[in-house]
């Protein structure tokens, strides 16, 4: 007879795609003893993002094998791609995770929407314990997607960047990340009613100029730009698409590289026909998801790097709206409601849950 | 005294930019003595291309400076950027030229629409006597991009690339050139009254599949070429922009590159977000004078290459629509007449002078 304490695991599963309300449904399941190189994880929180959206939609190039494995009737795939675990159990085999350590899965696809989970501890990342749930449940898609793009372009010392959607959750940590790196950064953002306030927030994080979506496609602004970076603008960030892609890769120094790694306005990417014949643009894309899987050790550096930026207090953790789902408590219609009102109100901001 | 008979050039020149007929004019000038590896060249025939026609409005990147060494009261240049000489006299250090020989200049912005002209011979490249002369005066610009598209972007025998503007000079030397080499070509073409004709002749030439800009646009006309080109559609030529970049590059498979020459839709160049994100579009421009002004060696190179395959009959001569200019008869006046002619129906297809 086995001393062990069963856990029971509650998680947001689907078996079909389509609206994230009507094909998502909360799952009781045990899970199995921890074997060889395994742990018992319990979260402390996990955001829901655009991309964990469009996964249940079925419209996200990566998605999880759908699988018996959780006892449903129909192959099924636990939501979600990023948050904070606790280890609270041990396999026999298991060489560097203690009691009581915080990790964070290795690679996307792993099911996050859940109250509990089993993993090799090969797949997981450990991060110190005296950083915030918030910072250590959303580390590996917007921070992360920010370092390498400020990192692995070739940007140097005294260089400059541009990016659009200079407000988003990804531009905010680019913005940080740069200015350690002494690079420094144009941020688009669109024009609002507390203007002035956005671009102080910003300025203070670190971008060293902000300009509207209407400045972005004033000649006069781009004269006055080409002046103060003096031919080192040499990279773009485009996560806009449509004229905001057009108007900061005019910006760029001739031989210079704009990247896409989203497309916020549901445009194509456009570009004038003459930065790539007569300035020698480059334009590539950028897919964090993809970026890791294919070097996974590039995902534990960028961690690990980033871990000491928020140490050093030189990265804010994400701004959250934070809703709590309480174990102990919640019935399985109470977390379906916490969940759906998460996601109906994720156009306003990003939404955490707080597993307690 | 010199037993040298002195040579009259008669050059068309232009000291401000604008309207072309309006800005140029015919001017006659004496040639120097060539000195230590100079020669004196006279012009076989140069083509009035679109480039040539944009130099002179002032809207190409590219420009001869303007000088006061044809005796012209303001600083002028001769217009023109390729054609093909005899060289007609030597000075006393050259080693490589002989009288009679046939050659063309290794870089753009020399001034080729003129009777004749000067030059050091390690600016000019020897080409053989049995070529002809359009194939000769037309070398330098879209041959040279055809075969440096082909060859330059890692392409490899039993590859495939898609073109659009498949009836432009330029893609019909890129079918060709592709075919010696083991590539596959798709040739996207506009519809037109004799399609079938012009499929005909695309195919004939080496196009493996010819598909209008409409099939271009159409997911069932997508899923065949995908079926057909078994992830080996790596390269994708875009000269017009727009929607037919965006539907060319749709059909590449993952990890392709996309290259754009041209514009001839005067619209941005255009590309779904997702694949840069999803599919690692990459997205370069490629400039000719550019390309060869960088690297001279590969000029020199891809113009013996060029030769070899239009004597081995693999590689047709452009098509043009000649003009004689007979340089012992014409008056100032007819010259002008003849090249604005050929200037104004530029747009019905590649204007050739022939010179006399």
């Amino acid at each position: 007879m086995s001393t062990r304490s069963i856990t029971t695991a509650k998680s947001i599963i689907y078996s079909e795609h389509g609206i994230p309300k009507d094909v998502i449904s909360v799952h009781t399941h045990q899970l199995p003893d921890p074997k060889g190189n395994q742990v018992i994880l319990k979260s402390l929180g996990f955001p829901i993002n655009p991309s964990d959206i469009n996964q249940l939609e079925g419209v996200y190039p990566s998605k999880p094998e759908k699988t018996l494995e959780y006892g449903t009737e129909k192959p099924s795939a636990i939501a979600g791609n990023e948050c904070l675990y606790e280890v609270i159990e041990l396999g026999s085999g298991v060489q560097d995770l203690k009691l009581g350590d915080r990790v964070i899965p290795l690679f996307s696809n792993s099911g996050t929407w859940t109250s509990h989970s089993i993993a090799a501890e090969d797949k997981l990342i450990k991060l110190p314990k005296d950083i915030s749930t918030v910072f250590g449940a959303t580390i590996s898609v917007n921070p992360t997607t920010a370092y390498q793009l400020v990192n692995d372009f070739g940007l140097e010392k005294g260089d400059w960047l541009i990016q659009n959607a200079g407000t988003s959750a990804v531009s905010q940590a680019v913005a940080q990340i740069a200015k350690t790196k002494g690079i420094n950064v144009i941020s688009v953002i669109r024009d609002r009613p507390n203007l002035q306030e956005t671009i102080d927030k910003l300025t203070k994080q670190g971008a060293a100029k902000v300009i509207t979506e209407e400045q972005n496609g004033d000649r006069g602004v781009s004269a006055e730009i080409a002046k103060l970076t003096e031919g080192k603008l040499k990279i773009a960030l485009n996560s806009v698409s449509g004229k905001s892609s057009s108007n900061i890769a005019r910006k760029l120094a001739p031989d210079s590289t704009i990247i896409t790694y989203g497309g916020m306005s549901k445009q194509p990417v456009t570009f004038p026909t003459s930065l790539f014949i007569f300035k020698n643009l480059k334009a590539f894309g950028f897919w964090v998801t993809e970026n890791n899987k294919k070097d996974p050790d590039s995902k534990r550096r960028t961690v690990a790097d980033l871990v000491k930026l928020y140490q050093n207090q030189q990265l804010e953790e994400l701004s959250v709206h934070s809703n709590d789902w309480i174990y102990d408590e919640f019935s399985d219609e109470q977390i379906k409601e916490l969940i759906v009102n998460a996601l109906e109100n994720s156009s306003g901001g990003k939404q955490f849950i707080t597993v307690k």
